[in-house]
């Protein structure tokens, strides 16, 4: 009997450390056997990469948060239709550095988007692909953006518009993360980033295990 | 008493002389002294001209149907935003080179979307801002695609996706304009592109009169 497929979100405001956690994640499911498909959003295809350098760099451009919501959609799209319902029916565990749950905090919680209008485009749009387990790293904003500021400091350029938005913007994204997990029940994990990186991976995989039905 | 501005689209498909007919509209309406704003779409702002870039050229990109229209849609709410809303506010005439009716003929009629579905779209995402006038070019399609063919080997070559598309996919998008424009009634008016350039313009500036109350 084949394995089947488990999806995978990682959420978390700036600085969580979501990509350090999702290669632990991806080199533990890996020495189990399973294929994993690491891959992020905005982003995951040419296209959606495409339309990532649009939306984060800073180019100047203005968009209206519906557009923001239109573009971020449009990228989801292209990345369930050709990576995550492929990856999924070849029985693969898929984790995704961000999914809808960033697009419903940044863009609805965040930007004043109404979350029945983001809900119903992910609906129609996107077909309501839903992840098996969303892990959301809860880290308090001021420290989110001390983190990623070091990190842009050191070179990293890509994510610069949302990092540079206020403190009471990211506290918005953070209640929303808090609240989606509430939501989601079982299908969510919290954890505090604030631990060490060895402390939030060993809960991560812990969880993912009991998603999975292995223990870990 | 200021003067209230007025919104015209001019739709057809490739080849149909949308282009030729706008620069006559934007002579003949700026000699009344009237301000013409001539735009196009996808486009008409720095955000949407980069969408456009994404959506037309021949990149290898392959964009899901429900994507493109994510995309359409988002430079639409650019463009209505910056560009439309606001000179129609000062009083202008808008007239724009493809608008919604491009979405509903290629997006809904050429790749199979509902209309629900964009409907709903332009309404949540764009507010439903719709012409006071939609001059629909029509053209065979096997006549418009010889007459883009022989544009395209002159050089043009940023429209050349949609363009490449079969004769099938271009009757559909024919009906789709002919069926819209029967749904607008007075808000609609179709010219047959096969007759001489000045023909068409005398009928499409002649409908233009009627709508802004002006006998041209």
């Amino acid at each position: 009997m084949p394995e089947s497929g488990v999806f995978i979100a990682v959420e978390g405001g700036d600085g969580a450390g979501k990509g350090g956690l999702i290669a632990a994640i991806v080199g533990r499911l890996g020495a189990l056997g399973r294929t994993v498909t690491a891959t992020r959003e905005p982003g995951g295809t040419p296209e959606g990469e495409a339309l990532r350098g649009l939306l984060l760099a800073e180019t100047g451009a203005v968009w209206d948060a519906r557009s923001e919501l239109l573009l971020m959609t449009a990228a989801r799209v292209q990345h369930v239709e050709r990576v995550i319902r492929p990856a999924l029916a070849q029985g693969e565990i898929v984790v995704s550095d961000r999914y809808v749950g960033s697009t419903i905090a940044y863009q609805g919680a965040g930007r004043g988007l109404s979350q029945a209008f983001i809900r119903g485009l992910h609906r129609d749009a996107v077909g309501d692909l839903w992840p098996d387990l969303t892990v959301f790293l809860d880290v308090e904003p001021v420290v989110g953006i001390g983190r990623s500021k070091r990190r842009l400091d050191a070179g990293a350029i890509d994510e610069g518009r949302f990092e540079g938005l206020d403190l009471a913007f990211h506290a918005r994204v953070r209640e929303s993360y808090l609240d989606q997990a509430r939501t989601l029940g079982e299908k969510a994990v919290v954890i505090d980033a604030a631990r060490t990186p060895a402390e939030v991976q060993a809960a991560a995989i812990s969880a993912i295990g009991r998603s999975i039905g292995v223990a870990l």
